[in-house]
């Protein structure tokens, strides 16, 4: 018979690390030796480095399409090793490990929530080195979640936990004013306008200004020409064009302004 | 008792995607929702975005190395949301999930086949995005057959598949002509000349010529000085040089034609 | 009932074959067709080409983090196809799988090992390629240990296999002199100084010079202004900058020379 899987046995993993050393392997070493049944997932290792908002971005386009109970770890962590603390974030059926600073900013903004300091040194890798809590905080107190040990044994709820400000667009002298909130590996430019909160918009005349360029149709898949608006997979409006890199033609960044007139 | 590994057990994902957005992930989180026990292995991510020949390439030299009846999912889709169907191809004993827009090429012209098309709904993620269909067509297909559930259930054959042509060397005024199939991570220049269909030719004196040079020795492994030919790991003629690339040697592209005299 | 995991089922690669081409998928499909239930975790692909030491430098920070019995191979073998063996290494209650070359020389100077030459061919995927010898004889091998194959099994011990130099740092004329082992993904600088070899020194008053920098500070974490020392996640001394790379301040590579004055 095969096994049936146990609640909290897939974790996931979101880095600023890179693939080319030996720190995700080892976390993953760590995650096996506590929990040999857990199922690591990559979601990336590859957001710049010390990116706190592209980390945030990146994990809260993935998290729900895993399984309930899954534990997500997060490790863009500038602060290692200084006064920031390790949490635990329960949201959404699921758990999140990783260090309070932002990181989880999309979750705390948009689910229902418990924050805990992770403080029981039971369940970490001592002696806990000023570099790589990776390794010896989040990696440890994910595997032991996924065995089952329950939240309330790694720490206390806070209250005092950061909490990033919203990104929505903002309405000004008739105008909205977005953001670019990625660029992904095709070059289409994600912006922070999710469709169902402009369906209206999109659905009459609308102009959107972007990169010194004026988009004004929204298409339901890429083999068109030009620039042109089209809805992502994550129910935002991206920007996109046809095999190219939208982002190349208008030059633009994550953090760029965006303005809708509808 | 350790659990016996269910028919279908292995999924395997080769897509454009690259490693730094939230994509494969997401894909995972979909199949292990699905399908708890499924073993993913990544074959790449790093398919050039819209190269669907180099894509056809890679699965091409990998699907033979996976157990009887491995899932392969292959998203490389410019035409996502456009009228190219998605299909489930019945292959060498194993499973093929993708557009069909041919990256399944050559398993088409190697392998006995069953091609058809994915049409029943109920094992799709819905509502099925304009934009990825990676996440919301494949990955659930591909999950629900390591399930378990038949091809049969997930729709009806078809004959009108896209067959891409032959990739085989032609002879003409007694030279043979190939092609470059690939470039591999090391410079290696990987030819269409299958060691097998020439092995009489390079038994004797041979001449090759590429980039503007002439290679006339076929070595038995890389400690060898200069340029030479070598019979690669999937059977393919190759032109490599001692710890060095060939390809940036000879300013070597896929694409590139291949002579032999012989 | 969830199955308990075997011995050896952890199967780890290290290789420097990229994440472009199939052949770390294909190492993962033999593996997977030998011994279904087997855990692969990647350490890294990324090892530049041909590049023994740094290989070696990767495994060395990783092993010891992975559960007992794990098996790891590592494929970076610019002599595959010469008379280079193919080798296990018993040590640390771990297995190692990989090319006589010395790859595993961190290991071998660490920890007390057993090495046996690969010979019983009922282990190998025959024919074996001159070329590819991770798909046929590592992938195959590292699978049967991880099934229960026992190493006797794979071949008889040798005394005569590589064992590279020691990385030590040496004193002369009163200043010790050292090497930069790696440079990490966020530039810091990895030294062969071990803080638990001079730990007095640096409780005290030293200078650290490299790249025509002195360094005279030891920090606790990242956070801190200018080039400091800090112990490293691996018990090596690293220099550092915050959020930066000191590498590229200093235009270090790995092999540049390191003095330690105390």
């Amino acid at each position: 018979m095969p096994s049936k899987a146990r609640p909290h046995s897939t974790v996931t993993l979101t880095t600023d690390f890179g693939l080319a050393d030996h720190f995700v392997g080892v976390m993953k070493g760590v995650i096996l030796g506590i929990c040999p049944d857990a199922r690591i997932v990559d979601i990336t290792h590859e957001c710049r480095a010390f990116d706190i908002a592209g980390a945030a971005f990146t994990l809260a386009q993935a998290y729900r399409y895993f399984p309930p109970k899954t534990v997500h770890v997060v490790v863009v962590d500038p602060g290692v090793g200084t006064k920031r603390r390790p949490i635990l974030v329960e949201a959404a059926g699921q758990l999140f490990v990783g260090p309070d600073n932002g990181v989880f900013g999309a979750i705390l903004s948009r689910e229902a929530h418990r924050v805990r300091a992770i403080s029981n040194h039971k369940y970490l890798l001592e002696p806990v080195s000023q570099t790589f809590h990776g390794r010896d905080i989040f990696a440890p107190v994910a595997a032991h979640l996924a065995k089952g040990i329950a939240p309330g044994g790694i720490g206390k709820p806070v209250r005092d936990y950061f909490l990033s400000q919203s990104l929505k667009p903002e309405r000004l002298n008739g105008v909205w004013t977005g953001t670019v909130l990625a660029v992904d590996r095709f070059g289409n430019i994600v912006t922070n306008f999710l469709a169902s909160d402009f369906s209206k918009a999109f659905a009459g005349a609308f102009e959107i200004a972007v990169g010194g360029r004026r988009i004004t149709r929204l298409a339901s898949n890429y083999e068109q020409p030009g620039l042109f608006a089209i809805v992502g997979s994550s129910g935002h409006i991206e920007i996109s064009t046809r095999q190219g890199s939208a982002a190349k033609l208008l030059g633009i960044l994550p953090g760029a302004p965006v303005k809708l007139k509808a």
